[in-house]
């Protein structure tokens, strides 16, 4: 299939690569065009402009940062779509970005589908991604190729674009709410004597037994918050998109809310580009630790 | 050894029927004497009064509903117990209630340990019981053939009682924070469109990895609340134990704060007796659900 | 002066109608003619187009709903402003769209002031407003006997526009924080069996002496929400705009939160149209009332 | 009037001292002597001991700390005290204590009415209080001279004497919702450059009018916490008085909740011997102030 992968960063340039390894047409464009290099010796067509990049693409692919940068790439490069070439943007944006997306294409007769992932660059590069597709059904099945090159699985989640990227928030939701909860719970134990690496171990042995109960509650027992896997201001970006989704669906989420003040508090008190499991911090400074 | 238990509820029974079945001298007391006819058979020695089943005891174990009621029972039976025999108090008690119970076995020259334990009735039943133990390490080596006979696992915590307590309330809280953090998450995507179990296979799959999460968030997402596993008012003692831990230890924990209030509302709202991840209905109604 | 109106709802026809009184000439262009037939016959001048209306103001004021169209009447009349001329925007917007205000208008040699307002429909009638003026302190003191004509206080905050539209939020957080504290407060007395127009009584002669908090107390307690004197959902409006900027400047404000997840409550089961201080309502229905 | 008056702190001092000037036949009893110096030599009978002080009473009134030291002082008179007498209980302590206090003047055939008091030592000072009375109609009608020397204002609250409790913490409960609301108020203001005791003067004027506001509101404006008009930890009292009314009353509280973990946030960075408005510090503190 001709694809073309924009969007290379720690992310990107994993995926990119196995959908080369996978024995598809890809062509990228960066602007930073060091980024290609590795990938044009490995077989991509490096093309000079946006526009020729997407001129001949079945499936463009966007991974950037946020829906600022999807919407900005996309109003440039869809002049030179092909009618019926399919959009799939991976990465996390708002649900509401999402639905712009779709109609901008549908204009065009193009067509949009959201493809949100779960998994870090390490997953990434391990081909460990969680894809979470939500669209047009007949056009995720024409993507399925490309996704199971890169993940390891592919959730499909219906016609409505915005619901793949509903679910995805909604998981870094619920991964803060862990990160906060550990680090009340870590608190109190702590001001009692008990350390909190101990404490982990027995409740994950006897309660949650979670590899993610064990990887976010040992970089917390051992306030490891540097270098960062997932920096804390882009945390901060998720819960924010959450809390804009429950605003626009009338859904009071008060645990979202409580995480999104301590975000606050955390960039206020200089935490921005510590790991974001560092928003457990501000449970034990705010019991005097 | 000589043991005698009180408190043969739905996780008392299992447990003193694991003793007998280790071989231990079981004697057994309970207002209610039905309850004491099973282990009879099973070759318990039933006592008439309470300050006859402790009087020969090596070791008497407490499985009773809460402070108020372990304290009543203590305070009736301490004038019995042999100086140097040994109290484990195995229930949910608060961290105080526990140092208040060191103090006065320690005026008689008896010993006081806390051995908490996660693990519902199921658990006591299948010797899965994960007890927590804390106090005279010597005195807990003691009762360690009991605590094996009883359980899968034990974890010492130290000298002080309190935290083998402190560990088990906060235990309880971090599950009730993935309850209310279910609540929030599936009422969220159940008014996007999203079906809650099919968000709950994703987010289990691609992140939490858990059969605590698997097992509450199924619950959760078909709404199936009764018969209870463990009520909610019983639920609700344990938010107070740790809310009030919190307080005694100067701890703020907002997001203990909020599920108490949760709480306060599924009581007030007639959710008493249904199973304690009910909780996650209040997300639901505030949504308009 | 020569003056322009736009946006001659409840607040601003009666404003508009001060400044004629005052003997200014007034030109007003509305896209509802019918609300410009009183004005006319008052010696208003009628526009036939918004470029026409602004074309010899020396002064536009507008008082227009929110954000969105402050900004898409000023982007059509902006063209056709004169330089040097005042755009003072008498409306409750985000500080952000203030300063974006700014921008556009020093792109065209025009100023901008920011030039909010506390008070309702009936204090403009009774030109009983409070101008919260900031921006150009030599422009400012041009539109004073504007601002004089229509209200009964004019406060100067600086240079920056967005601090008149920080205060004005803030203030009506304040309004908000009121109402949830005695929503909550009334619901405990309540239940204890006492009346709540009793218990305000006592606390308002005791403690606050406020007539806020005796008029809003009053509506709570007799919940008497319908009709309502500012709707809910434009309550709900400004907490939004008070929770974005407290995102934007880094200022964690929790009580700003759970105002707003009781505001999202209250839309998502039915309260839009009822008075903002049926917000109270929440805390009443959360106790089982 | 036969009156004892037990607690001579800053709020009983000058109250016993206007029963005094009103001419009623005081006696008075204090651990510390000192205390009784002044009353004695201003006409008042110094008892020797607890017994003796009330052994005479027609009323004894007591003004002292805590739930602890009301029931323990109380549990120490009540064998002396005469059938018929009536102890009016006039501090700030729970409606659980109040209705426990009740049942034990009851069992012995002695009278029980709470009466605590809105205001502060130099309101007592000033006979300013505002007193708030529920018990038996009867008695505190017997009662009402001895509440007028005192106060400026008797509000009766009917039979249940817990309400007069509800009354008065919940009543205090809206001062640190009001504390909490300035602080978070002005950390928003603060970092968009506006001058807290410029905002406040606004919001006051415009919205409020309220001598609280002004006095509060100055007092976090200007960060004057010291010394304390009334201490943090004292305010903690409170806010935990309310928090537990509202546990058993089963009313949900989200800003009580909120003010009482931001006070554990105070109390735990040091803060307990600075006035309870401080408690607007920890808006300041987490925005980075």
């Amino acid at each position: 299939m001709n694809v073309t992968f924009l969007g290379l960063g720690n992310m990107g340039n994993p995926m990119a690569r196995h959908l080369l390894a996978a024995g598809h047409h890809l062509t990228v464009f960066n602007r930073t065009p060091d980024r290609t290099v590795a990938l044009a010796s490995a077989g991509a067509s490096v093309a000079a402009t946006l526009s020729e990049a997407v001129q001949n693409a079945e499936v463009v692919i966007t991974m950037l940062a946020d829906d600022r940068a999807v919407l900005e790439v996309t109003e440039n490069f869809i002049p030179n779509m092909k009618a019926g070439a399919i959009h799939a943007c991976m990465s996390t944006i708002s649900p509401d970005c999402s639905r712009r997306l779709m109609e901008l294409h549908h204009a065009r007769g193009q067509v949009y589908i959201a493809a949100p992932v779960f998994g870090r660059p390490e997953a990434a590069e391990a081909r460990k991604l969680w894809v979470l597709a939500a669209g047009s059904a007949r056009h995720i099945e024409t993507c399925r190729p490309l996704f199971e090159a890169m993940g390891r699985a592919l959730t499909i989640l219906g016609d409505d674009p915005a619901r793949a990227n509903i679910v995805k928030i909604s998981g870094n939701f619920l991964i803060a709410a862990t990160i906060e909860a550990l680090g009340e719970a870590f608190a109190l134990v702590k001001k009692s004597g008990v350390e909190p690496g101990a404490f982990l171990e027995i409740i994950n042995g006897a309660l949650f037994n979670s590899p993610l109960y064990a990887n976010y509650g040992g970089i917390i027992a051992n306030q490891r918050f540097d270098p960062p896997g997932f920096k804390l201001k882009l945390g901060f970006k998720d819960a924010r998109l959450v809390l804009d989704a429950a605003r626009n669906a009338e859904v009071p989420m008060p645990l979202a809310s409580l995480i999104g003040d301590n975000f606050l508090s955390a960039l206020a008190t200089g935490k921005a580009d510590l790991d974001w499991s560092a928003l457990a911090q501000i449970a034990s400074e705010r019991a005097g630790f």
